[in-house]
């Protein structure tokens, strides 16, 4: 028998349907992967009797128990003095702490809040837990053989405590049963991926398949119990990654760009990008990555006509006869971006975002990209059909993929 | 004393972490809508020992018990044979249920499937809700004075059973019983909000406070009973209105963008930005908007130093004597920008995202801000705490609060 986990999150906000509950999930997918079983979710309010309550009913076989929400300074957060007191102890000041928040609102420029001093009180039945992203600590409380993990309910707040002090230690503890394999996708829907990759599992009954589609693409998740062995597992993998070829930019759950960065850097190569319809959401995307500024040296957001006669030299006659939207236009977007900058590659991208603009033969949803380099300067016309802020992220997602084609295309020749 | 929920999830694929569950998120939102409190949510596996206990441990006070997840045609669905047992009853073949069955796979051109057959059984003991958009029904269970209401997990089935059948049953039981305010902020951390607001409140203790931190700012919810009429609600409104000022961007729950749209359109302005460490996200945001080519013209990512000054004419011997992140850089850049562009206000934004490029006086989460209009230029710099992608977020978001706050000065002149 494996070990296993409950999560609670205390937050009327949770309750009143104020905020999404992501942090039970996010919880769950990491303890999936180190092999601990989430046996259930509860959300609870923020009062002594629903936190007392729920206390009571986990399973006396639970090894974990995550607690989130309820250390910050506002008055609802009961949570830190409730636990303390219900394993027994109270709550002590300490001065380090005081000093160590004094110092973090000090660098963050701003005034010490009122509450600073109760925000340095912590139990003194429970080990503290550093945390690096905010002011409130996490805590661990041991029960007989039951961790109890106590955190903030701010997500990066949450995420950096379990990652840097809860996840190592779990790690010790248990030994993964399953294996499983995250192939990313990009360019294929999810019923195209189906007609390409089902039959390559029929005979391979062990390995359990799934599909996560997103704006991104489709992740593929095969995994197998280790008790069956993994020979069914590699075996199935190697075939699908056969079948799928560029389709498939990640093995490590990568961000795309990340993939580009790598590419780009091993190349030694720059990037510019000219973007209208997408609105800066691409360069914003590639200098999401540390480092970028090795390889990504500008763009410009040419959002008016005029503004892409003035950067990239698109003639105003391409523009009459042809429109903004437009092979032509797009292909002297990249040549003029590519000039401009100096850069290796530039990437270019004029669309219909949504919600008007639109005509018959130009839909909400048309985009063109463009690829202009050393060598070659190409386009390619995709339709989408979604609302604005959609259309604006698979634009982005599609022109970052035909970037990598690109780098593909330049490493093999 | 108001009506109660308790709202039960079951499904492996929530507690591994396959599947968000937004189906308690969305049941809560539309209970609250009508008055109905939920006080937990449980998520729990799709096995007998687990559904029995959470239903031993759902309170005797709660009204109403919605239960999610496991009524399909798989083998792990095996919700609706318990909870019927659960509640004394059995389960029972319905001849008109499999016709409608076997006409509703026929109409989507499916074959019918194997277990056609089990899914026209349905329990003696509850009322069968029906369901437009898929093969499994609702059903309600009566328990002295509490319903149990039992729906498929998908999320377009289970929202039809709720619309049409539950929520106009629960809304002759209750009346709206709560009205609520609220109130997004930016530019002043929680902590400070607390210090400046929370003595409206002693006033009025009628009315309930609470707080939502986030990236974009604190938004503050204020509600009252209706049993306690609303003049706490609407006097301490105008309190904390008169005491935040400008910090107040929007009671309608809107986007800073939003608002930031609809002040340049009344006043006729246009915009353009240039981004260096927010790599475009600026003006991404910005061009969320529908319509938003009628005051944003064009927006340049200077990446690199080169860019700066190519385009914005950023003077060398600035940069060398001061760095690209300072007030004499990032005032040239909002000039710069302004002049190339031709447009009313521009905005400049240079910084130390992260992780590598921070030094002992320029830390990284430094930022300056821009602002260059017709009549002035001048900037700020703020200092943030963060990794380099929330780094990135809490720069735009301050950049577009400087943004708003230059449109106000410029109205009131």
């Amino acid at each position: 028998m494996g070990q296993t986990a409950e999560i609670i999150a205390i937050g009327d906000e949770i309750l009143a349907a104020h905020t999404l509950n992501t942090n039970s999930y996010w919880i769950s997918g990491e303890l999936r992967k180190i092999g601990v079983k989430t046996i259930a979710h509860h959300t609870i309010a923020d009062e002594e009797k629903s936190i007392v309550r729920v206390l009571d009913n986990i399973q006396n076989d639970t090894n974990y128990i995550f607690i989130t929400g309820g250390l910050g300074p506002t008055k609802d957060d009961i949570t830190k003095r409730v636990i303390t007191k219900y394993f027994g102890g109270k709550l002590v000041f300490h001065q380090n702490i005081l000093n160590e928040l004094k110092d973090y609102f000090r660098k963050g420029d701003r005034d010490f809040p009122n509450t600073i001093n109760d925000q340095a009180y912590y139990p003194d039945n429970a080990e503290i837990l550093d945390n690096q992203k905010g002011s409130a600590k996490g805590m661990c409380f041991v029960k007989r053989n039951q961790n109890y993990f106590l955190m903030p309910g701010v997500p990066h707040e949450m995420k950096n405590i379990i990652e840097r002090h809860i996840l190592p230690r779990l790690q010790k503890d248990t030994k993964v049963a399953y294996q499983e394999f995250t192939i990313s996708t990009t360019g294929i829907s999810e019923a195209e991926l189906i007609g390409k990759i089902e039959f390559i599992f029929e005979k391979y009954p062990l390995v359990k398949l799934a599909y996560y589609p997103s704006i991104e693409g489709v992740k593929i998740r095969i995994g197998q119990k280790i008790i069956d062995g993994n020979i069914d597992l590699l075996q199935s993998k190697n075939k699908l990654l056969d079948v799928l070829g560029n389709y498939v930019y990640s093995l490590k759950d990568e961000d795309i760009t990340e993939i580009i960065a790598k590419k780009l850097m091993e190349n030694d190569l720059t990037i510019s990008v000219a973007e209208s319809c997408t609105g800066g959401l691409v360069s914003h995307r590639i200098t999401q990555n540390p480092g970028s500024s090795k390889y990504f040296k500008e763009g410009i957001v040419v959002y008016s006509n005029a503004a892409k006669e003035k950067y990239l030299k698109v003639k105003s006659s391409t523009l009459e006869k042809y429109g903004a939207v437009s092979e032509e236009t797009v292909l002297e977007m990249a040549k003029g971006m590519q000039k401009i900058s100096g850069t290796d590659i530039a990437l270019a991208i004029t669309g219909i975002a949504g919600p008007s603009g639109g005509t018959e033969t130009k839909p909400v949803g048309l985009v063109w990209i463009g690829i202009s380099t050393m060598k070659n300067t190409y386009a390619k016309k995709i339709i989408f059909n979604k609302d604005r802020k959609l259309n604006k992220q698979y634009f982005a997602q599609r022109s970052l993929d035909i970037l990598r084609l690109e780098l593909i295309k330049n490493e093999n020749n």
